[in-house]
């Protein structure tokens, strides 16, 4: 992949850094012109971190697939269990698969590192906040999915290490009733992705009008949201299809895969983000804010692709991106455990 | 779920029936006001043959789910083929698997039923236009996603009986790599309906905002491909959400499955329908067109709901259709074999 960006771009990575991308809030605006887009191609910086730290990959990574299968066992037993057809029924359901799952994951992380920082999607933050190393679970990702027995969902877990990703496991729930099954997604930082053991990477589609995309689309409905709604119009018209299946962990390990060649969602949580992003990066994949900003897991919006993509859907998705900043929509970075030190 | 619809009723088919929806081009109009719709829910005519004809319902299921079973095969070997990633590579192969599911489909049909007509997706109509029969094929419904390695694609056979839907086999793709699987959906005119042998039923849920969703787009980007990204946003905006999943068949078995409570589709063929509408009315769900009225598998829309929902989603469907109409979009039958007997 990275051959293809430099026999384009054919410069080096010190000539990129050293041109000047400043803005007021940081962000670096989108070129309006394509050309000097695709020789950005090349010029996202990786959002991984330079290492797993004093723990190394092996035993890292061991724990992280650990702690996602114990939660997925979780999930897996309510998935068999019969559901209570009424309302109530349903979402009790929910809330109590996401507890249990969450509680089964942070007693596998605390068994093998007690000293670590936490951020949950239900218990919020918990432990060390001096640790280097902070720990991003989401017990159910696509819990809509999940309540209709719709697939896919997930159970993510994502470490970062000084704020950037450093090992990472999903497990994904696929296939739906009578057949359900899993498939376990794992990365770590400069060790490669892969799907149940097997080294994955992501697709070489080049043109957007040869590529499956995949959205979300959050529960505000705010400018964001239409935004995103205009951006799944323009793409469903360019591309193959946009498909919008409803669990952004598993969309992202989908890019990571192969079987898509980019995912974006605007206003998505750390623990939705920390795990898929490192799966897409080691997949050999792109990462960057939907403004094409450097990423970081405490951002609001993300786009994954295979790499040669990326320059070409930001062509579009930047500038809708710019807009709304533009209309004072909040991009600042948000669910950062206070003290908690990140590189980013 | 009838005795719902009765219960919030409480009229006699006949009334319905002495109602006059008489209309210009035979369409029946969404009447505006929601109570007048609500009074409906109970009068959307079922799509299901009365019968299977001469053929038993026991020989004819046998036939079809092995037909489809025996198409499935084929596309499973091209699943676990190694893919050329040339853009030609994946087309040849998407072209090739979809030949020789529908040759290997066609020869079990021949062999048992060598008088019945046939409507393939690859081969056109061939056979008997004197036959009471008529199977419409579709060896690989979801061709986008199959050529991607996306979850999920199918073999769709569905058999009419003089115009009816008698008997339908799906069997779907499921997982992905590293976990594919197949499951089979099947349903005969008055039998029930069934996946993996396990008879299913259409969700419960009465309520659009309770609701997951699925709809398609085609690939004619026309006024009613724009209507429906219209529909998109709305119904994105009031239910839980509307996924787009990339296989006419494989949305209509998941909502007779009832993790979606419905679909719809504009400018489908009959070899995308004919085996699903039959799954959805069978597992007790509801068929029309778009516009509200009465489907027949050589319309060119359709809406399938798991029936409680129904007339609360034509509300803002129907009028959207009706629009399409003042357009002059053609909205009359296509793809029906020149003399084959359908009453409808």
């Amino acid at each position: 992949m990275s051959i293809a960006f430099c026999a384009a771009a054919n410069l080096s990575p010190q000539f990129f850094k050293s041109l000047k991308f400043s803005h007021p809030n940081g962000y670096r605006p989108i070129p309006s012109k394509s050309i000097t887009n695709s020789l950005l191609s090349d010029n996202f910086p990786k959002v991984a971190a330079r290492s797993t730290g004093p723990i190394p990959p092996s035993q890292l990574i061991e724990v992280v697939n650990t702690a996602a299968q114990t939660g997925a066992q979780v999930v897996m037993e309510a998935v068999n269990k019969p559901r209570n057809i009424t309302y109530k029924g349903v979402t009790d359901l929910v809330t109590e698969t996401d507890k249990m799952s969450e509680a089964a994951i942070l007693e596998v992380v605390n068994k093998n590192f007690g000293d670590h920082l936490i951020l949950g999607e239900e218990g919020g933050v918990i432990g060390e906040a001096a640790s280097d190393y902070l720990w991003c679970i989401d017990p159910l990702d696509g819990t809509t999915n999940f309540a209709h027995g719709y697939p896919s969902f997930a159970v993510s877990v994502g470490v970062l290490y000084r704020g950037n990703p450093a090992a990472a496991a999903v497990v994904e729930f696929v296939g739906g009733p009578m057949c359900w099954n899993t498939r376990l997604f794992s990365a770590t930082a400069g060790g490669g992705a892969f799907c149940n053991g097997q080294r994955i990477q992501v697709s070489a589609t080049n043109q957007v009008e040869r590529s499956l995309l995949v959205t979300g689309f959050g529960y505000d409905h705010d400018d964001a949201w239409t935004t995103n709604i205009d951006l799944f119009k323009e793409f469903t018209d360019v591309s193959r299809g946009v498909r919008r299946l409803g669990a952004a962990a598993v969309d992202m390990c989908h890019v990571a895969l192969g079987i898509v060649e980019a995912y974006w969602e605007y206003r998505l949580k750390p623990w939705d983000m920390a795990a898929g992003v490192l799966m897409v990066e080691e997949a050999g994949g792109t990462v960057s804010r939907m403004d094409g900003g450097k990423f970081c897991v405490f951002d609001r919006s993300v786009l994954v692709s295979n790499g040669r993509l990326h320059s070409k859907l930001l062509e579009r998705i930047g500038p809708a991106t710019e807009k709304l900043k533009g209309k004072g929509i909040d991009f600042s970075l948000w669910y950062k455990p206070k003290d908690y030190r990140a590189d980013v």
